[in-house]
């Protein structure tokens, strides 16, 4: 018997049908003899309509918003998946199974405190297991937990994927199957790259790789979580039963292929720090206060210049905007009445990911040639053992991923 | 410095403009050098609105509707107060105040299991005195609780106001304040009687007969609760600065007023229980298992026959149908194959409070005359020591209050 736990996105639980179908799904999984947990979002644009609410709340009779306290968002927020979990539960119950619903909270899904993008640092699954014993389905809220104190927190964005995997992690589940609206990951977002293909295996290592870089459907955390314990997850459309795309540890003769996938991160800002003192532990202090803030950094670049002063320069996605600058203006404030910094927008970046770059050369080569022969400018590059990254103007940004996408060939199936 | 409990019904914060001018009393409060507690209830329709959702997935694609399992409906009910609290924190921090809102859960409001229907049992006093200690207005979720183990609970109709009240108690408030969309309590519903009367002040005993005869904007629970533990609450409009009614321990000079106040109980449903057989501990088998099903009865009557078999009645609200049938059904079949039970539709019941009863004779006389000039068939009569209650058809309910409410003169101030 197998223990199989599957994940809803919002979309595949908009309306009472699609929780249904969702429950329908479940209910097949058990009665093929599997143990089997639901993790579900929540409705729809849900989560974006109790944002609004907060920001009319915020708004209301000011010229200027209030910005809502974070604590108060995620106890806003958490209502999203918890009026899911019991929704779920009630439509499988109506067609005939046993089922209960659990939030965040009454699994002990326990994180830190950072309000908004919280990290999960413990579940206790006895609950979960004893009503698997029971012959139940357990549904679970995702992307909410609790703080120690039993404040709600949420996970931020694609959290529900996060909850996913480390619900199949502790459970030590069989497959954690994420349905979603498309059929799987592809080489390039398909709605950008016509000719994109779907993909049937993927190392972890690329999935993080393509999903730091804003490629949709799974994000990093939730890849890492899945790489570390070793639980596949199959990514699948909740419309069809097509097989979807496996996520997997990876096995030798991935290597045969060259590139896997190309990926593109748009509304991305340069951050410069210009004429910092050009110290031992300056650039230590500065990544170590922006990581406090729990605010993601890529593509950094130091340059020395003749006056004992340094220019540090980093990339943040635009999301991350209002949360960065303060701590950039306390930070330039603190290194010298001299410095200032400089934030340059409408930057995107275009890479190139695959496990095969480890064994095979002129991968780099062939896609700046080809980026050059489009006409494309780039400004920054940036390389990792399986991913090659440029930074380019947001102008450009579609035509780059298409002709990156092109230059490997990942059209056609290898 | 006082300590106030205010308390916001739905209509008080359906929108953004209501949640502010709720958080601006709060506010208001707070300046008064008070320290300050705010009970929410879910935003306008909200509770209405999710009910409506798990009707639609219970009955989705079926001929015939599912029962929803109740703690799943409570899981879902108790997220129309969270989106409250966290709204109404928002508000105060908008306006420049600091503010924290709590689930019932996290200030461990701990209730019995009887989903949909709970009781408090405790309520854990030292977070929201920590909070109040450092300066903030302390939000809290009314209409809900937790179980020991953690689910949710929810605590029935009228539910925040028995939340208001036990926070009052807990903390030793010096006010309960309940905001409503009315002035106060009236000496009968002013929607039905022209002439009503707002009170200035009603003892607890009086409320009590009032509000367990149907007259709305408190129930039975939160005024026992206010009586056991000696809170006054105030009755009052949120949309005004109008004094509303106070209600409070009895004092003797309100004894000059023979009667109060009139109520009316719509929708009431007798069942009668026939030929069940006449042996001592019957009656107690009977209301001890429809009580333990968590159902109030009122107006028993058993009436023996010469057979050995005695036929008992008694009337239940018309919501509660539902629940009782099944437990009656099961009670007639334990009993013998005799028995059957019958349930008669279309009955209300009309009611004169006042603890001026207690010393003024003839009250009952009055009643029963004024209504028997008013045509009105009386078909039940109940009293206790401070009301008189008559059953009567449901066609004659509103005239029959009109009746009642002229013939103490109620609609002229004493």
């Amino acid at each position: 018997m197998g223990l199989i736990v599957q994940k809803f996105g919002g979309s595949s639980v908009a309306t009472a049908e699609k929780i249904h179908r969702a429950a329908s799904r479940a209910i097949a999984a058990k009665n093929a003899g599997n143990r089997v947990c639901v993790v579900v979002s929540a409705m729809g644009d849900t989560t974006d309509d109790l944002i609004q609410l907060a920001n009319d709340v915020c708004r209301f009779g000011r010229a200027e918003s209030s910005t809502p306290p974070k604590r108060e968002m995620d106890q806003l927020l958490a209502t999203g998946e918890q009026v899911t979990i019991a929704l779920m539960a009630m439509a499988i119950h109506a067609q005939g199974q046993e089922a209960i619903s659990f939030t965040g909270g009454q699994i002990g899904l326990v994180t830190d405190n950072s309000f908004t993008k919280a990290r999960i640092q413990s579940i206790n699954q006895q609950r979960i297991f004893e009503q698997l014993a029971a012959g139940k389905i357990v549904i679970i809220a995702g992307f909410q937990g609790v703080t120690p104190e039993g404040d709600y927190t949420t996970l931020g964005r694609g959290g529900s994927n996060a909850t996913l995997v480390a619900i199949g992690a502790v459970l030590g589940a069989d497959v954690c199957e994420n349905y979603t609206d498309v059929d799987g990951i592809y080489t390039a977002d398909p709605r950008i790259v016509k000719n994109a293909r779907k993909i049937d295996r993927i190392s972890y290592d690329e999935m993080l790789e393509l999903s730091g870089m804003g490629a949709a459907v799974l994000q990093t955390r939730a890849v890492e979580f899945a790489k570390k314990y070793n639980v596949p997850i199959h990514v699948r459309n909740s419309q069809n039963d097509h097989p979807g795309t496996w996520i997997v540890a990876e096995t030798p003769n991935m290597e045969h292929i060259v590139v896997s996938g190309a990926a593109l991160k748009r509304e991305l800002i340069r951050v410069l720090m210009k004429s910092v003192p050009d110290q031992p532990g300056i650039a230590a202090k500065i990544f170590g206060e922006i990581a406090a803030a729990n605010i993601v950094v890529d593509d950094i670049i130091q340059n020395v210049s003749d006056d004992n002063t340094a220019n540090i320069s980093f990339t943040v996605e635009h999301g991350d905007m209002q949360d960065i600058k303060p701590v950039v203006e306390r930070l330039m404030k603190e290194l010298g009445g001299k410095s200032s910094a400089i934030y340059q927008d409408g930057l995107a970046k275009v890479s190139a990911v695959g496990v095969g770059m480890r064994v095979h050369t002129g991968v780099a080569q062939r896609m700046f040639k080809a980026l050059a022969d489009g006409k494309i400018n780039i400004q920054n590059i940036t390389t990792s053992e399986i991913k090659i990254s440029c930074i380019i103007a947001k102008s450009d940004a579609e035509r780059a991923l298409q002709i990156v996408h092109d230059a490997f060939d990942l059209g056609n199936a290898k």
